[in-house]
């Protein structure tokens, strides 16, 4: 299965005195990934909490390599590093589509829950979108993705 | 009624390349304050949303005098401009506590709703509540105040 | 001059416990599509700070009128409403792309300055620049503009 | 050196539509609670900086254990795990005072540079900040620390 990454400009707003993307706005950067990455393999994440379904954040990790800056286009590229139909890990590549740099690695774990953040497995209740993160254990992207 | 302004320090991620706090960070000030404001007259903001009553915004204003920096304390000084049961106005110097200056003034426009954003008087059903939003409009602020 | 509205997807980050977009960030949307609007009429944001020119933000104003939730689109009609090669004032529509419904209108007002954040003209130093602020106040949008 | 928490309420604009503080906002938390650490310890975080000394983030992780509400305040405990001179590694325990909960463990990893954002060693040129940082690797929080 092939998509393309999550992008978008750089935003004024994200900037800090250091001329550069502030740190903390990288940990939006995933999350807007993750919703498009999740839209894109088929499980629509809107949609996902309205069945009762929630995907509560248990850790994330960045590190930081080269920055981002105001007048730059950024790129995410998500793919699934874990998936048992109860617990979901994400690993991400923020690049500089400008320039093609790797900007920052990062992760993102997950566990399903319930409306009541009750942890539960969703294999049995909601098998196609079981079917829907398992195919995307096998996600490719597009060589030259680019805006 | 005399209370003490808002306060706290600028924040690092609030500034932009321009080296002073970004625009839009003012209005989270304003959402701020009006909270601590509402906190100080006697309505515990967090209490009133509990009892069913919600404080939705309906416009927002701000005029920017002068650059807030990173390594600043800001002070705001929230005030009632119009209050009738039904709607409720605020307006908010936003000031350097350094160096006293007005870097902003701006406004708020609420109406109260029920849990539902259905709007509602609460004279009636809340009458204590409509008497700490009354005594409030003639609350004055202790010169000098600071962090 | 014809274009096409500033558009995305909204944020999760974005939603507050009242389930709807925050109003804080409807500034944000509209710094974004400033920026936006400004490419696309010839004025590369990025390219004008670069000259030495900037834009500070003198005032905003943003009136609410239907919330934007989760799970939808934003699409952001920027018009300018004055310009005389000193001052710059622009008004935004903020429409949800999935209903059509107008949920916000906004101002923002400006003054062109150097580096320094000292007040001037662009009209002599930059023709270029100017002729297109000139041009773009005739500026149009696409009938069913979508993401 | 014993010293106190950095605390503050939670903020309206925080929350997200699941009811508690976004994941990513924590991260404002541990920048917020690391510039008020090191004023406390004796490094004025912004004279740092003007004195030309940058502390870029060059990692960070953050594990979430119990949600933040709005109407609570949270307390940040950060101790500095890792002090050579040269790289600077700190954790952060973020608590909630009402409940004394622990919210979240999270940790930020810098090296000092100069305002080019060159790698530098601060023992030498800056002998009394290197001594600030020194101490405070013994830093000690007081029991009951409260807003």
């Amino acid at each position: 299965m092939q998509i393309t990454p999550y992008t978008r400009m750089v935003y004024y707003h994200e900037t800090d005195r250091m001329d550069i993307v502030n740190h903390s706005n990288y940990i939006h950067m995933t999350e807007e990934a993750r919703v498009d990455f999740m839209n894109k393999i088929g499980v629509g994440y809107h949609d996902m909490e309205a069945q009762g379904i929630l995907l509560p954040v248990l850790g994330v990790t960045c590190t930081y390599k080269h920055s981002l800056h105001f007048g730059e286009h950024l790129a995410v590229y998500s793919t699934i590093t874990r998936y048992n139909g109860f617990k979901l890990e994400l690993q991400y590549e923020i690049r500089c589509v400008e320039t093609g740099a790797l900007c920052a690695t990062a992760t993102s774990s997950h566990c399903f829950t319930n409306a009541n953040l009750k942890p539960m497995r969703i294999r049995d209740k909601f098998p196609q979108m079981h079917a829907f993160f398992t195919q995307a254990m096998e996600v490719t992207y597009a060589e030259g993705s680019s805006c």
